[in-house]
């Protein structure tokens, strides 16, 4: 495979200063599932009374392990949880082999943390179809559970990386009039992983005290404009995961109506978001695409994702050509309606094309000057209601179908 | 923009040798509506009698071209009909004035061939938000009218060329119990088209004596198998057009249900939708998958265009890695029906992986020397139902982007 010599121009300057969250401590381990010479296991343990709850891939094909934590994430046990995960390996597309290892590995964490099976979960990520040798996770777990330290998220953000080319993380402190709560997490992913799957796999923690369908609704709602609303190529792994862990130490209750926490958690998961699409392969370009005037917020979203994905829009932003051509092309295929006549679209804040032709005051220079940013923003109003979504996706380059095609396994 | 310097490396041998079809001229002339030094324009002259019928984009952002073709093409009117198309400007995203342009173009055409307007059909293929200099094309009706020629076709091919890096045709004969008839086709595409839009334009002709509602409803069926299953980039063009005109002038017979000439329409249509895919922007490789075993044919044709689509997928192929993990990626993330435990992948006649897992007797050399074929074909089956579909793609390679992203416009 093509060795990820550089970090992505696109990653932040540096990673955030990730604050202690009561309640859940964390730990990681060289299990050399792969990998050798670096640690490719974090275990994280909450403490008792803490929720969890989660989103996960809707792919047909999802690994064993997204579809034994789904089978866990409603339930609610007071007695604590486990999260455990490792890089290498994805365990997917590994047959009935896949299910005895994440059973293998729930088995051992239950023994050693002394907590039921049924609170412990796992994810799995690396290359696909080769049997996962749960066996060396396993023989770590006494070892992770020894050196939980309630300041080791960083670490973990390290542990859980395969090819990205840097550790994602995000935090903020919400002050509410019970007191303030903290979230901080973690995330990796960079568009889909040489040399096999994609994987995008973020933790999340809060010291808030929340109840599980409260922070569920919370999730999958912030989910739909966050993870949901990003792609790299439009593919998708089989074992994208996102768990959010509520461990109630800060003794501040809220609920899912508290605006103050639902914006909090929505600015943790949307920069966690961004940094994915920040290490996307071969990524030189970040690209904000907001949609309005649509019928409704879905085909909103079905519009914007049509741009996102398309991969014409995605190399004229890498040639830095203000192609609005392209964009109408991407719109008129997504399948929701779009009318030829009532469209304008603008790049940054300049107007290129306005009821379905050119903007008569619109000259070429204005469009490639806002090509030549490193952040790009495109509004496409549709003009026929008040629907509207914004999604964020990155270049198709050259570094793309290097690290994608130019190796044989 | 990239020049295309050299013949798609799958690219036929040579360009078949196109028979007369009686009742149809044909001439070509140089407007400029873009070019200096080639033809532009080709008129398609149909005698009296001739029956029309055709497939469109279903883009929402459509030209005015297709619209006025789709307003059309169920009419009948014994007094025959005329097909002009220009390449250079695709009068796409133009507003209103495309409409213009179109009535324009109609009626010069409709003045000088004496037909009603509502049996001349236009194309217009090339760069799009540019208004359609419609007055060069309308000046040179008179000497395209003057040179109808029944052996012209192959220079119509030539004359609807933009980026294709070559013209395609294709041919063959029925031999029917009433006589023999002939079928004659000719397309562009090629992706989608440099500096702007793809557009895919193909014109068949037949005499076969034939309703039109029974050319129609054949076109319809076989457009799903052919041109409707190939894919470049997942780009689909909003001029995307396909004519089947039937002039009768053999005076033999034929309906719907006629399966030889079903067959031999369908042999045509297949034979130019693969050659748009040779000459894929950037392709050094053809790809036909196959799914099978899905719940309902709908479902395989998802699955097998979701895999064609896949930018890993089309990366590996151009890799030469024979990567059937990204297969499994992309029918999970397809939205159609699947099952991990019953998914069995082949690459040409070598079994990959067997109900959900690598084959046991697969070794790695033989998913590779597969690979080093320029033709490649590869079987998916889901082990569900009988449910099955065929489509045709290429590679994804650095050429694909150098040709859309390695120029400033």
């Amino acid at each position: 495979m093509a060795k990820i010599t550089s970090v992505s121009p696109l990653a932040p300057k540096n990673f955030p200063e990730l604050p202690v969250i009561k309640g859940v401590r964390f730990a990681t381990a060289a299990a050399g599932v792969k990998y050798s010479g670096r640690t490719d296991v974090m275990l994280a343990v909450l403490d008792p009374g803490s929720r969890v709850a989660g989103a996960f891939t809707k792919s047909a094909t999802r690994s064993a392990n997204v579809l034994d934590c789904q089978s866990k994430i409603r339930l609610t046990d007071d007695r604590g949880a486990a999260i455990i995960v490792n890089s290498g390996n994805s365990n997917a597309f590994t047959g009935r082999a896949g299910d005895e290892s994440v059973q293998a590995i729930c088995a051992e964490v239950a023994r050693v943390t002394d907590l039921p099976a049924n609170r412990v979960f796992t994810s799995s990520t690396g290359v696909i179809g080769e049997r996962l040798p749960h066996d060396r996770i396993a023989a770590k777990v006494e070892e992770l559970y020894g050196n939980l330290d309630e300041a080791g998220l960083p670490n973990a953000a390290k542990a859980i990386m395969t090819t990205d080319t840097f550790p994602k993380g995000s935090t903020t402190s919400v002050d509410l009039p019970g007191g303030k709560v903290t979230i901080a997490g973690i995330a990796k992913g960079s568009g889909m992983i040489a040399p096999d799957m994609a994987t995008m796999l973020v933790y999340i923690f809060t010291d808030a005290k929340i109840a599980q369908s409260d922070l569920q609704a919370l999730v999958s709602e912030i989910n739909e404009k966050t993870f949901n609303s990003i792609t790299v190529d439009s593919d998708t792994s089989t074992s994208d995961t996102l768990l959010v862990a509520a461990t109630g130490a800060s003794g501040v209750s809220v609920t899912a109506k508290d605006t103050a926490f639902r914006d909090g958690l929505h600015h943790v998961m949307q920069d966690l978001a961004h940094q994915v699409v920040r290490d996307g392969e071969g990524a030189t370009k970040f690209l904000q695409i907001t949609v309005t005037g649509a019928l409704n917020d879905a085909d909103a979203k079905t519009h914007a994702m049509s741009i996102a994905n398309s991969p014409l829009v995605k190399t004229a932003i890498a040639g830095e050509d203000p192609n609005w051509g392209r964009v109408v092309m991407a719109i008129g295929k997504s399948g929701a309606p779009a009318d030829r006549d009532t469209l304008s679209i603008s790049f940054g804040d300049v107007k290129v094309a306005t009821n379905g032709w050119v903007d008569p005051d619109y000259r070429e220079e204005q469009g490639a000057a806002i090509m030549k940013q490193e952040n790009i923003s495109m509004t496409v109003d549709l003009g026929m209601g008040s629907g509207e979504a914004t999604v964020w996706t990155c270049d198709l380059t050259h570094g793309y179908i290097s690290i994608n095609a130019d190796y044989r396994s």
